[in-house]
């Protein structure tokens, strides 16, 4: 029976390694190749640890980094959705729900209620520590595209408006961190990195 | 003052974007290519969450991540140090310790040490907490390596001694897993897979 346990479990975590496969949009500093979902995943963890001091309620910071660690795995099955691709947001939810019934089902029950809760609080932006997740994954590519003189700001279909909005997340979760951004949006803006 | 103290955590942030140039000897299953510093730090973080339960001792699973996601952060500087790789291990901590420096020392002064503590305690496996995270660092890339048909386990002065060595760590923090990996080491042994 334990046998049984730990052998779901192994075969859950050898699944992880396909995120590591998932490209994102965003490139890494020096702009030479995209990032995966996996190192993406970990700077947050980490980024999370360096900044729970901004969060504008109290954290858990183990239930933060749980989420975080969590948020993106769907995405072994469902893909990467570039923020500002309106068509492919539109079945986002049903890709991603299909997939956390598989991945999360390789898990025992208890564990895979655990992780599926974990990832449905995320998206779900409702509570302190969830907010405060959402705004690290929102603020991170636009730090990233700033360090690489405009990234996928430079996409078709991508301007001020839509950054701004796409944004607007951090603010609910950070409001300190979202100041700080801020100058630097508007920077970007003045040197053309964002189109107004 | 509170901008000058985030801007040290946002450049400390910024730099961790370079653990993902880190190449690993180890593959990614599948074995086209070899896995970064920084994926590999996610999926041990997952891996934690997961596999809490056979820790030899009680952990307190928020130190764990935290070591876990900061363990590898000075190979930005000191790379990755094969395992197998004797002469390479010879000035490792030299190596490291500079490194922790250097890239710790971006922090601000309190989180500096934090992570620098956090390293530290991972090296020294003395606590309940770094035995237990020692145990999943070793034991991941034995998984990966039995996926993947023998992986760094058919590199050149690697024999089943050597590995079995490596390994040991393993049942010092969770006697569980050892048992579970120990009964793959004798049928990859016997597959040819580990050289005897």
């Amino acid at each position: 029976m334990i046998e049984s346990r730990l052998a779901s479990q192994l075969t859950f975590i050898l699944e992880l390694d396909r995120l590591k496969r998932v490209l994102r949009r965003t490139s890494l500093v020096g702009g030479d190749r995209r990032e995966n979902s996996a190192e993406h995943s970990w700077q947050l963890a980490v980024m999370a640890m360096v900044l729970a001091e901004y969060a504008n309620a109290p954290i858990d910071l183990l239930h933060t980094l749980k989420m975080l660690l969590v948020h993106d795995i769907v995405e072994i099955d469902a893909g990467d959705t570039f923020a500002y691709d309106v068509a492919a947001n539109l079945d986002k939810e049903a890709r991603e729900q299909a997939a956390a019934d598989r991945i999360f089902g390789l898990l025992p029950a208890d564990q895979c209620d655990e992780f599926r809760r974990l990832w449905e609080e995320f998206d779900a932006r409702e509570t302190p520590e969830a907010r405060f997740a959402n705004a690290l994954d929102r603020m991170m590519p636009a730090l990233q595209n700033y360090a690489n003189g405009g990234g996928t700001w430079r996409e078709p279909g991508v301007d001020r408006t839509a950054v701004y909005r796409r944004l607007q997340p951090i603010e609910e979760g950070a409001a300190a961190l979202w100041a700080y951004l801020d100058a630097r949006l508007v920077d970007a803006v003045a040197r053309g990195l964002i189109r107004p």
